[in-house]
Protein backbone atom coordinates (compact mmCIF):
# COMPACT_ATOMS: atom_id res chain seq x y z
CA UNK A 1 0.00 0.00 0.00
CA UNK A 2 1.14 3.45 -1.08
CA UNK A 3 0.34 6.40 1.42
CA UNK A 4 1.40 10.04 0.85
CA UNK A 5 2.08 12.10 3.67
CA UNK A 6 0.98 15.99 3.38
CA UNK A 7 3.77 17.64 1.86
CA UNK A 8 6.85 18.38 4.31
CA UNK A 9 5.35 15.79 6.79
CA UNK A 10 8.00 13.04 7.64
CA UNK A 11 7.19 9.11 9.02
CA UNK A 12 10.25 8.68 12.01
CA UNK A 13 11.52 7.82 15.16
CA UNK A 14 10.43 8.75 18.35
CA UNK A 15 13.35 11.39 18.93
CA UNK A 16 14.06 12.71 22.93
CA UNK A 17 13.05 16.41 22.16
CA UNK A 18 9.84 15.50 20.92
CA UNK A 19 9.25 14.97 24.29
CA UNK A 20 6.19 18.04 24.84
CA UNK A 21 4.17 17.27 21.77
CA UNK A 22 4.51 13.34 22.04
CA UNK A 23 2.97 13.83 25.00
CA UNK A 24 -0.02 16.16 23.93
CA UNK A 25 -0.40 13.86 20.89
CA UNK A 26 -1.07 10.46 23.45
CA UNK A 27 -3.75 12.86 25.30
CA UNK A 28 -6.08 12.48 22.36
CA UNK A 29 -5.96 8.81 23.12
CA UNK A 30 -6.40 8.38 26.25
CA UNK A 31 -5.02 9.16 30.07
CA UNK A 32 -1.25 10.17 30.23
CA UNK A 33 -0.75 12.33 33.16
CA UNK A 34 2.02 14.13 34.48
CA UNK A 35 4.95 13.26 33.00
CA UNK A 36 8.07 15.26 33.91
CA UNK A 37 11.43 15.33 31.41
CA UNK A 38 13.94 13.09 33.59
CA UNK A 39 10.75 10.42 33.35
CA UNK A 40 10.05 11.17 29.82
CA UNK A 41 13.78 10.27 29.32
CA UNK A 42 13.86 7.59 31.63
CA UNK A 43 11.48 5.66 29.17
CA UNK A 44 13.11 7.05 26.37
CA UNK A 45 16.04 5.70 27.36
CA UNK A 46 14.90 2.03 28.15
CA UNK A 47 13.11 2.06 25.22
CA UNK A 48 16.41 2.90 23.18
CA UNK A 49 18.03 -0.13 24.83
CA UNK A 50 15.38 -2.51 23.73
CA UNK A 51 15.62 -1.45 19.59
CA UNK A 52 14.51 -4.84 18.73
CA UNK A 53 11.23 -4.93 21.03
CA UNK A 54 10.60 -1.39 21.06
CA UNK A 55 10.12 0.86 18.38
CA UNK A 56 8.46 4.16 18.85
CA UNK A 57 7.27 6.27 16.06
CA UNK A 58 5.65 9.23 15.47
CA UNK A 59 4.67 11.53 12.25
CA UNK A 60 6.16 15.15 12.24
CA UNK A 61 4.38 18.30 10.50
CA UNK A 62 6.44 20.86 8.10
CA UNK A 63 7.78 22.02 11.36
CA UNK A 64 9.08 18.75 12.76
CA UNK A 65 6.94 18.94 15.11
CA UNK A 66 4.83 15.60 16.61
CA UNK A 67 0.97 15.46 15.46
CA UNK A 68 0.47 11.31 15.51
CA UNK A 69 2.28 8.59 17.86
CA UNK A 70 2.49 5.06 17.36
CA UNK A 71 4.35 1.98 18.66
CA UNK A 72 5.64 -1.20 17.11
CA UNK A 73 6.64 -3.63 19.37
CA UNK A 74 8.56 -6.98 18.47
CA UNK A 75 8.03 -9.77 20.21
CA UNK A 76 10.16 -13.25 19.61
CA UNK A 77 8.26 -16.51 20.24
CA UNK A 78 8.81 -20.01 19.78
CA UNK A 79 5.43 -20.96 17.86
CA UNK A 80 6.04 -20.69 13.90
CA UNK A 81 9.16 -21.68 13.92
CA UNK A 82 10.47 -18.93 16.76
CA UNK A 83 8.34 -16.48 14.76
CA UNK A 84 8.42 -13.05 15.30
CA UNK A 85 5.19 -10.94 15.86
CA UNK A 86 4.26 -7.10 15.48
CA UNK A 87 1.99 -5.60 18.02
CA UNK A 88 0.61 -1.94 17.49
CA UNK A 89 0.47 0.02 20.14
CA UNK A 90 -0.80 3.86 21.49
CA UNK A 91 -1.99 4.93 18.14
CA UNK A 92 -2.89 8.62 18.26
CA UNK A 93 -3.25 11.52 15.99
CA UNK A 94 -3.67 14.97 17.13
CA UNK A 95 -7.07 16.47 16.50
CA UNK A 96 -6.87 19.11 14.34
CA UNK A 97 -4.84 16.19 11.85
CA UNK A 98 -7.45 13.65 12.15
CA UNK A 99 -8.91 13.05 8.23
CA UNK A 100 -5.36 13.49 6.46
CA UNK A 101 -4.90 10.13 6.28
CA UNK A 102 -1.82 10.21 9.33
CA UNK A 103 -3.69 6.95 11.09
CA UNK A 104 -3.29 5.07 8.04
CA UNK A 105 0.35 6.56 7.28
CA UNK A 106 1.00 5.93 10.71
CA UNK A 107 -0.51 1.28 10.66
CA UNK A 108 1.02 1.33 7.10
CA UNK A 109 4.92 2.67 8.36
CA UNK A 110 4.54 0.46 11.37
CA UNK A 111 3.01 -2.40 9.34
CA UNK A 112 6.07 -2.46 6.81
CA UNK A 113 8.60 -1.69 9.21
CA UNK A 114 7.37 -4.84 11.03
CA UNK A 115 7.09 -6.57 7.49
CA UNK A 116 10.68 -6.30 6.93
CA UNK A 117 12.24 -7.57 10.20
CA UNK A 118 10.20 -10.97 9.49
CA UNK A 119 7.12 -11.08 11.81
CA UNK A 120 4.77 -13.41 10.36
CA UNK A 121 1.84 -11.13 11.18
CA UNK A 122 1.18 -7.76 13.33
CA UNK A 123 -1.51 -7.43 15.59
CA UNK A 124 -3.56 -4.51 17.80
CA UNK A 125 -6.55 -4.37 19.42
CA UNK A 126 -9.46 -1.06 19.02
CA UNK A 127 -12.48 -0.40 20.13
CA UNK A 128 -14.84 -1.56 18.20
CA UNK A 129 -15.61 1.63 16.81
CA UNK A 130 -12.24 1.92 14.90
CA UNK A 131 -12.35 -1.08 13.33
CA UNK A 132 -13.46 0.17 9.84
CA UNK A 133 -10.04 2.52 10.25
CA UNK A 134 -7.97 -0.26 10.83
CA UNK A 135 -9.99 -2.02 7.95
CA UNK A 136 -9.00 0.37 5.35
CA UNK A 137 -5.43 0.08 6.56
CA UNK A 138 -5.63 -3.84 5.56
CA UNK A 139 -6.43 -4.71 9.22
CA UNK A 140 -8.77 -7.90 9.31
CA UNK A 141 -10.76 -8.82 12.55
CA UNK A 142 -9.16 -12.11 14.59
CA UNK A 143 -10.28 -12.19 18.09
CA UNK A 144 -11.29 -10.56 21.27
CA UNK A 145 -9.46 -8.49 23.44
CA UNK A 146 -9.99 -9.32 26.95
CA UNK A 147 -8.92 -7.70 29.98
CA UNK A 148 -8.18 -7.91 33.65
CA UNK A 149 -7.72 -4.25 35.53
CA UNK A 150 -6.05 -3.49 38.41
CA UNK A 151 -7.45 -0.95 41.15
CA UNK B 1 -8.52 -16.06 43.39
CA UNK B 2 -6.96 -18.78 45.10
CA UNK B 3 -6.65 -21.35 42.92
CA UNK B 4 -5.20 -25.24 43.77
CA UNK B 5 -2.86 -27.34 41.46
CA UNK B 6 -3.51 -31.24 41.85
CA UNK B 7 -1.03 -32.23 44.17
CA UNK B 8 2.56 -32.23 43.23
CA UNK B 9 1.87 -29.90 39.98
CA UNK B 10 3.51 -26.58 40.29
CA UNK B 11 3.64 -23.06 38.64
CA UNK B 12 7.15 -21.92 37.48
CA UNK B 13 9.24 -20.09 35.82
CA UNK B 14 10.10 -22.09 31.83
CA UNK B 15 13.77 -23.68 32.53
CA UNK B 16 16.24 -24.94 29.54
CA UNK B 17 15.92 -28.44 30.35
CA UNK B 18 11.92 -28.46 29.66
CA UNK B 19 12.89 -27.90 26.03
CA UNK B 20 10.29 -31.03 24.56
CA UNK B 21 7.53 -30.71 26.73
CA UNK B 22 7.20 -27.31 26.46
CA UNK B 23 7.63 -27.81 22.39
CA UNK B 24 5.12 -30.63 22.36
CA UNK B 25 2.44 -28.45 24.86
CA UNK B 26 2.50 -25.39 22.36
CA UNK B 27 1.66 -27.76 19.67
CA UNK B 28 -2.23 -27.71 21.40
CA UNK B 29 -2.51 -24.09 20.86
CA UNK B 30 -0.79 -23.56 17.20
CA UNK B 31 1.73 -24.57 14.39
CA UNK B 32 4.98 -24.87 15.97
CA UNK B 33 7.46 -26.42 13.39
CA UNK B 34 10.45 -28.13 14.06
CA UNK B 35 12.74 -26.53 16.29
CA UNK B 36 16.39 -27.91 17.65
CA UNK B 37 17.84 -27.44 20.70
CA UNK B 38 20.19 -25.09 19.37
CA UNK B 39 17.55 -22.94 18.22
CA UNK B 40 15.24 -23.44 21.34
CA UNK B 41 18.68 -22.57 23.89
CA UNK B 42 19.23 -19.56 21.90
CA UNK B 43 15.19 -18.13 21.82
CA UNK B 44 15.75 -19.33 25.71
CA UNK B 45 18.91 -16.91 26.48
CA UNK B 46 17.50 -13.92 24.61
CA UNK B 47 14.30 -14.52 26.82
CA UNK B 48 16.53 -14.42 29.49
CA UNK B 49 18.46 -11.33 28.92
CA UNK B 50 14.83 -9.70 28.81
CA UNK B 51 13.65 -10.90 32.36
CA UNK B 52 11.58 -7.54 33.25
CA UNK B 53 9.66 -7.78 29.20
CA UNK B 54 9.77 -11.98 28.83
CA UNK B 55 8.32 -13.97 31.73
CA UNK B 56 7.76 -17.41 30.37
CA UNK B 57 5.91 -20.23 32.65
CA UNK B 58 4.89 -23.42 32.86
CA UNK B 59 2.81 -25.69 35.06
CA UNK B 60 4.74 -28.74 35.43
CA UNK B 61 3.20 -32.46 36.79
CA UNK B 62 4.59 -34.48 39.61
CA UNK B 63 6.96 -35.75 37.40
CA UNK B 64 8.49 -32.26 36.81
CA UNK B 65 7.28 -32.38 33.19
CA UNK B 66 5.67 -29.71 30.83
CA UNK B 67 2.32 -29.74 31.00
CA UNK B 68 0.75 -26.27 30.45
CA UNK B 69 2.51 -23.03 28.93
CA UNK B 70 2.12 -19.31 29.46
CA UNK B 71 3.90 -16.09 28.72
CA UNK B 72 3.44 -13.05 30.38
CA UNK B 73 4.80 -9.86 28.80
CA UNK B 74 5.86 -6.70 30.39
CA UNK B 75 5.48 -3.19 28.51
CA UNK B 76 6.73 -0.20 30.20
CA UNK B 77 4.40 2.40 28.13
CA UNK B 78 3.77 6.51 28.29
CA UNK B 79 0.71 6.63 28.94
CA UNK B 80 -0.78 6.20 32.41
CA UNK B 81 2.28 8.16 34.31
CA UNK B 82 4.27 5.85 32.73
CA UNK B 83 2.34 2.70 33.51
CA UNK B 84 2.76 -0.62 32.67
CA UNK B 85 0.68 -3.37 30.84
CA UNK B 86 1.19 -7.03 31.01
CA UNK B 87 0.35 -9.08 27.96
CA UNK B 88 -0.47 -12.71 28.31
CA UNK B 89 0.36 -14.70 25.14
CA UNK B 90 0.93 -18.74 24.18
CA UNK B 91 -1.25 -20.07 26.50
CA UNK B 92 -1.70 -24.25 26.13
CA UNK B 93 -2.47 -26.87 28.18
CA UNK B 94 -1.81 -30.61 27.40
CA UNK B 95 -4.79 -32.31 25.48
CA UNK B 96 -4.93 -35.18 28.58
CA UNK B 97 -4.64 -32.31 31.38
CA UNK B 98 -7.53 -30.09 30.06
CA UNK B 99 -10.63 -29.58 32.92
CA UNK B 100 -7.92 -30.06 35.91
CA UNK B 101 -7.78 -26.28 36.22
CA UNK B 102 -4.69 -25.44 35.20
CA UNK B 103 -5.46 -23.01 32.23
CA UNK B 104 -7.25 -21.04 35.45
CA UNK B 105 -4.15 -21.85 37.28
CA UNK B 106 -1.75 -20.40 34.82
CA UNK B 107 -3.88 -17.21 34.00
CA UNK B 108 -4.39 -16.48 37.37
CA UNK B 109 -0.28 -16.80 38.21
CA UNK B 110 0.56 -14.91 35.18
CA UNK B 111 -1.72 -12.53 36.30
CA UNK B 112 -0.84 -12.03 39.87
CA UNK B 113 2.83 -12.01 38.79
CA UNK B 114 1.72 -9.15 36.62
CA UNK B 115 0.01 -6.96 39.32
CA UNK B 116 2.63 -7.38 41.82
CA UNK B 117 4.93 -5.52 39.26
CA UNK B 118 2.88 -2.78 38.98
CA UNK B 119 0.50 -3.27 35.87
CA UNK B 120 -2.46 -1.05 35.67
CA UNK B 121 -4.01 -4.21 33.38
CA UNK B 122 -3.09 -7.26 31.99
CA UNK B 123 -4.58 -8.14 28.41
CA UNK B 124 -5.02 -11.17 26.12
CA UNK B 125 -6.47 -11.95 22.76
CA UNK B 126 -8.41 -15.15 22.57
CA UNK B 127 -10.71 -16.71 19.96
CA UNK B 128 -14.56 -16.03 20.52
CA UNK B 129 -15.02 -19.27 21.71
CA UNK B 130 -12.62 -19.34 24.74
CA UNK B 131 -14.10 -16.02 26.26
CA UNK B 132 -16.50 -18.20 28.83
CA UNK B 133 -12.89 -19.17 30.03
CA UNK B 134 -11.28 -15.90 30.49
CA UNK B 135 -14.12 -14.45 32.21
CA UNK B 136 -14.12 -17.71 34.65
CA UNK B 137 -10.20 -16.43 35.27
CA UNK B 138 -11.77 -13.31 35.99
CA UNK B 139 -10.99 -11.08 32.65
CA UNK B 140 -13.65 -9.04 30.71
CA UNK B 141 -14.44 -8.40 26.71
CA UNK B 142 -12.91 -5.06 26.35
CA UNK B 143 -12.17 -4.64 22.51
CA UNK B 144 -11.44 -5.93 19.44
CA UNK B 145 -7.90 -8.16 18.10
CA UNK B 146 -7.29 -7.20 14.19
CA UNK B 147 -4.85 -8.73 12.36
CA UNK B 148 -2.48 -8.23 9.50
CA UNK B 149 -0.86 -11.58 8.07
CA UNK B 150 1.89 -11.96 5.91
CA UNK B 151 2.46 -14.59 3.07
C1 LIG C 1 -8.60 6.64 14.77
C2 LIG C 1 -7.48 7.50 14.22
C3 LIG C 1 -6.14 6.87 14.57
C4 LIG C 1 -7.62 7.60 12.68
O1 LIG C 1 -6.58 8.44 12.16
P1 LIG C 1 -6.91 9.58 11.06
O2 LIG C 1 -5.61 10.15 10.62
O3 LIG C 1 -7.92 10.50 11.62
O4 LIG C 1 -7.59 8.71 9.91
P2 LIG C 1 -7.16 8.66 8.34
O5 LIG C 1 -7.32 9.99 7.74
O6 LIG C 1 -5.82 8.03 8.20
O7 LIG C 1 -8.30 7.65 7.83
C5 LIG C 1 -8.05 6.64 6.86
C6 LIG C 1 -9.40 6.12 6.42
O8 LIG C 1 -10.10 5.54 7.55
C7 LIG C 1 -11.35 6.19 7.72
N1 LIG C 1 -11.62 6.26 9.15
C8 LIG C 1 -10.99 7.04 10.08
N2 LIG C 1 -11.50 6.81 11.30
C9 LIG C 1 -12.45 5.86 11.14
C10 LIG C 1 -13.33 5.18 12.02
N3 LIG C 1 -13.30 5.42 13.36
N4 LIG C 1 -14.19 4.27 11.51
C11 LIG C 1 -14.21 3.99 10.17
N5 LIG C 1 -13.39 4.60 9.29
C12 LIG C 1 -12.53 5.51 9.77
C13 LIG C 1 -11.20 7.55 7.08
O9 LIG C 1 -12.46 8.07 6.72
C14 LIG C 1 -10.33 7.21 5.88
O10 LIG C 1 -11.15 6.61 4.91
P3 LIG C 1 -10.97 6.98 3.32
O11 LIG C 1 -9.59 6.46 2.95
O12 LIG C 1 -12.09 6.25 2.65
O13 LIG C 1 -11.05 8.46 3.23
C15 LIG C 1 -7.52 8.94 14.76
O14 LIG C 1 -8.72 9.56 14.40
C16 LIG C 1 -7.37 9.05 16.29
O15 LIG C 1 -6.27 9.17 16.80
N6 LIG C 1 -8.48 9.04 17.06
C17 LIG C 1 -8.45 9.20 18.51
C18 LIG C 1 -7.59 8.17 19.27
C19 LIG C 1 -7.91 6.72 18.92
O16 LIG C 1 -9.08 6.34 18.87
N7 LIG C 1 -6.85 5.89 18.68
C20 LIG C 1 -6.97 4.50 18.24
C21 LIG C 1 -7.21 3.59 19.40
S1 LIG C 1 -7.59 1.92 18.86
C1 LIG D 1 -8.54 -23.15 26.81
C2 LIG D 1 -7.64 -23.82 27.81
C3 LIG D 1 -6.41 -22.93 28.05
C4 LIG D 1 -8.40 -23.99 29.15
O1 LIG D 1 -7.57 -24.65 30.11
P1 LIG D 1 -8.13 -25.88 30.98
O2 LIG D 1 -7.07 -26.23 31.97
O3 LIG D 1 -8.63 -26.94 30.07
O4 LIG D 1 -9.38 -25.20 31.72
P2 LIG D 1 -9.68 -25.12 33.28
O5 LIG D 1 -9.86 -26.50 33.82
O6 LIG D 1 -8.68 -24.27 33.97
O7 LIG D 1 -11.08 -24.37 33.22
C5 LIG D 1 -11.47 -23.38 34.16
C6 LIG D 1 -12.95 -23.11 33.95
O8 LIG D 1 -13.17 -22.61 32.62
C7 LIG D 1 -14.10 -23.48 31.94
N1 LIG D 1 -13.69 -23.55 30.53
C8 LIG D 1 -12.61 -24.17 30.00
N2 LIG D 1 -12.56 -23.97 28.66
C9 LIG D 1 -13.64 -23.23 28.35
C10 LIG D 1 -14.15 -22.68 27.15
N3 LIG D 1 -13.53 -22.85 25.97
N4 LIG D 1 -15.31 -21.95 27.19
C11 LIG D 1 -15.95 -21.75 28.37
N5 LIG D 1 -15.50 -22.24 29.56
C12 LIG D 1 -14.38 -22.96 29.54
C13 LIG D 1 -14.00 -24.81 32.63
O9 LIG D 1 -15.18 -25.57 32.44
C14 LIG D 1 -13.80 -24.37 34.07
O10 LIG D 1 -15.06 -23.96 34.60
P3 LIG D 1 -15.53 -24.35 36.11
O11 LIG D 1 -14.56 -23.61 37.01
O12 LIG D 1 -16.93 -23.85 36.19
O13 LIG D 1 -15.37 -25.84 36.20
C15 LIG D 1 -7.18 -25.22 27.36
O14 LIG D 1 -8.29 -26.06 27.21
C16 LIG D 1 -6.38 -25.24 26.07
O15 LIG D 1 -5.16 -25.13 26.10
N6 LIG D 1 -7.03 -25.41 24.89
C17 LIG D 1 -6.35 -25.49 23.60
C18 LIG D 1 -5.43 -24.31 23.27
C19 LIG D 1 -6.14 -22.96 23.37
O16 LIG D 1 -7.25 -22.79 22.89
N7 LIG D 1 -5.45 -21.96 24.03
C20 LIG D 1 -6.00 -20.63 24.28
C21 LIG D 1 -5.88 -19.74 23.07
S1 LIG D 1 -6.75 -18.21 23.29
Amino acid sequence: MVVTLPEGYSFRALELSDYAKYIETLKVLTTVGEISSESFAELFNHWKEHPHIYQPHVIANTEGLVVATGMLLVERKLIHECGKVGHIEDISVAGSEQGKKLGLSMITGLTELAEKQGCYKVILDCSPHNVGFYEKCGYANSGVEMVKRFS
